[in-house]
């Protein structure tokens, strides 16, 4: 039995940035390859520092959802993760044993030698007969930055297409360094020209820097399978401009294969991890009492052999008046944003729209509640057991690097204040600031959740803090 | 049987501005004169618009509490109270009968003679001795605005004092008309100066812009019975700058004067409202029953003869663990803030602060309720009978006089587009705008409380709107 993890970057400010990594999760569910598929987030939930207490199995692996190697995958995932390791990753990935588990990190996917296959899918949407004599691929990358070492990738897949021979040409060409992608035209002949743009997804870059540097007029707008008009001033030759190679559903493909080449040799999976099968059967065991059971703004009860799960504010409303949903994802999506419409990166914060209840299976229950308050369950059982681990401040403070380093000069009374504001709106008690919590939800107080360590959301705030740049309170805008 | 009620200005951004009508109310309440004195505002709750229904008796005396008469105390007070009256109010004040009440509304106390006694209780403050041959006073008024005529009062009052010859010399000098305070040392002849400030309360006009016109140097800090020392260049004259009039104890007997001028004849009184009474007897029945009440974000349980009301996300919390409040005033204090400290205009926002439980009789319930939830119990029984009458944007939007008379430009998108955002977290659901609730908690829905008109946040946020001026959502500050 094995869990996989799916990493993303995600987004304190939108909704949007999690939304790729919740399509390949879906679609590797939907394929059974994996026992089960979770995600994680540097800057949503569930958090690394929670995810790995998340997962049902003690085989896990995990796959950062990022187009290149870098900052990111070899310095802030490894350690939010707890890996104690640091630096590349080797292409048989990395294997820890944590907390009980069998934990694998891969290398991101954007760097699997499949990646070429992908691109070539991209070419052949735009161009379906893409190849032969007159016909160039140019392979845009963004260039390297301070966090992603992203143009050798793009070199290795240019030289692997170039050396299929399908195109007359292949280039790699840069946003932010030589060879330029603003230079197409004194290095490409061919009269046929395909473009696949080597990013994680489709945003500014692929939608308005690229089409501007390539010369194309205005903001080009991006359909797959559509092909470009000839460009003014080109002469002869046509562009057929592709979408971003990280949202090809073939990326499913190539995230089976990196997990399957980390496992090696291994072919036993895991078991049920102890402590997570505890923290669930108790959960669901209150949640099928009479009464059932309330957690922080949500209550769950027994509904004819399934559970239903709503809002606590929508208790003994008539059924008829709340949308009703029936999958674990379904309940995510229509939960993800507020009833004003913003974006919830913190899951705690009380802040849950009203007005549906979600009617699920045992089965489906967890993976429901999960999404609704990440690792709640796992850290409030933990701390129901006195098994909770909780980490102070500096601790928090001393991990950070890059541009979250200077928050190890924050003041204890700026984190103080910060977290007043900040966390005032949070269901959660900060245990790892000193404040005492003696019961949980599971002992019948819905909203006594443990907070274990300060959360990204908070670092950036006292971050912003030390920088002066923090506005007076976070209120209304008026 | 009366009900007096203050009425303040309040504000949507700050928390100090109604705390000065809270002081005059439990002063009057522990004096006794009155059966109930109840608080009501313009920008906070509950607003004028709620505040009638909300009182116990059919006999209702309405102060408005602002130190001159203008357009708060002859256009807005009276249109949003829907007095049916506009315009100066005479010195007896306007009576009329309103939803079965004898309403009664008075000048405001700033313009009753007896001003004049808190006017040299002000100067006998700072100078114990205040008066003979070589004593000056100096009143200070704003000067005339747009929205107050304070000038008249003002002259009204140095006339007064003048007559009375306790002092040498007696001004009217203002900050923004003639005679104007700056020029302060070419009008007064005698040695000892005594200024008190004819303003409602301290602030920036008291503590800054005063001070500085007088040429005192820097910031004075003003404490009661504590004399400025004699300022750089006046030669002789020794200045004794006082306390703002509109704080001083003594207001409380103005109210009181202008309550019973007001009267009149009338030595009846009022019985219980019984539409007030009912909604009252059903709430505090559902309170006594095993389960109790869950109403918005509380829960309201027997207590042994005594009702306890607590956050429902602190349901089942050890009591020792929770700080523990005796009184409506202890409680209004203890949860006029956020968790992160922020004002809460509207008090059915989901973030009312947990971590305390009120133990009050059944006497101090209806009170404390009120202070948690102005006005929802009325509104909310009135739904749960079928006799609640909701007013439609267009309506409140054709009400609206002065900066805010803009709103009525707004479209039906704009005002559906700010109110998703604002009313987002609010508790209430907007009748007004034709959303449906066919239970309330009367019924056992906790959440469910109408809304039965655009309240003045939603408003000023419309008006942003229209102006241009609202920024993107009202989310944390970065």
């Amino acid at each position: 039995m094995r869990s996989l993890v799916l990493v993303g970057h995600g987004s304190h400010l939108n909704s949007e940035s999690a939304a790729a990594v919740y399509k390949y999760a879906e679609l590797l569910r939907s394929q059974g390859l994996f026992d089960e598929v979770v995600e994680g987030y540097w800057k949503e939930e569930p958090s690394l520092r929670q995810v790995l207490r998340t997962c049902t199995y003690t085989d896990v692996t995990i796959i950062p959802m990022f187009i290149s190697e870098g900052y990111f995958t070899e310095t802030v995932i490894p350690r939010e993760l707890g890996l104690g390791y640091q630096g590349v990753v080797p292409p048989q990935g990395v294997a820890r044993t944590l907390g009980g588990r069998t934990v694998r990190y891969t290398l991101p996917y954007g760097v699997h030698p499949a990646m070429g296959g992908v691109i070539l899918e991209r070419a052949r949407e735009v161009l379906p007969d893409a190849g032969g004599e007159d016909t160039a691929l140019i392979i845009i990358g963004h260039g390297t930055t301070k966090n992603e070492n992203s143009n050798k990738v793009v070199h290795q897949n240019a030289e692997l297409l170039r050396a299929q021979g399908i195109f007359s040409e292949v280039h790699a060409l840069f946003l932010d360094e030589e060879p330029k992608v603003t230079g197409w035209r004194e290095k490409v002949k061919a009269r046929r020209v395909v473009m696949v743009p080597f990013f994680a997804s489709e945003g500014w870059h692929t939608l308005e820097t690229i089409p501007e540097d390539l010369g194309l007029e205005g903001t080009v707008t991006v359909f797959s399978g559509q092909a470009e008009g000839l460009p003014e001033g080109t002469g002869e030759q046509t562009v057929y401009y592709g979408k971003p190679v990280g949202t090809h559903p073939a990326v499913a493909d190539v995230i089976v294969q990196l997990a399957e080449e980390a496992r090696g040799a291994s072919v036993t999976g895991g078991d049920r991890a102890p402590e997570h099968r505890a923290a669930w059967d108790a959960f669901t065991a209150l949640a099928a009492s009479e009464s059932g059971v309330r957690m922080g703004e949500i209550m769950v009860t027994p509904h004819g052999g399934l559970f239903e799960v709503r809002h606590a504010l929508d208790e003994g409303r008539s059924s008829e008046t709340l949308t009703t949903l029936v999958t674990p994802d379904g309940l995510r999506d229509h939960t993800r944003l507020t009833e004003g419409g913003e974006h919830r990166p913190v899951h705690t914060l009380r802040n849950l729209r009203r007005g549906w209840r979600a009617v699920l299976s045992a089965g489906d229950l967890q993976r429901a509640i999960h999404s609704l308050y990440p690792a709640v369950i796992e850290e409030g059982y933990a701390l129901h057991t006195h098994s909770l681990r909780s980490t102070p401040w500096p601790t928090t403070a001393r991990r950070q690097t890059g541009r979250y380093g200077r928050v190890q000069k924050a003041t204890p009374e700026q984190v103080e204040h910060v977290a007043e504001e900040v966390c005032g709106g949070c269901l959660k008690t900060r245990v790892w600031a000193g404040q005492r919590l003696t019961q949980t939800f599971f002992g019948g107080v819905p909203g006594a959740i443990p907070c274990a360590e300060a959360c990204t959301f908070l670092v950036a705030e006292i971050r912003e803090e030390v920088a002066g740049k923090r506005g007076q309170g976070s209120g209304h805008s008026h």
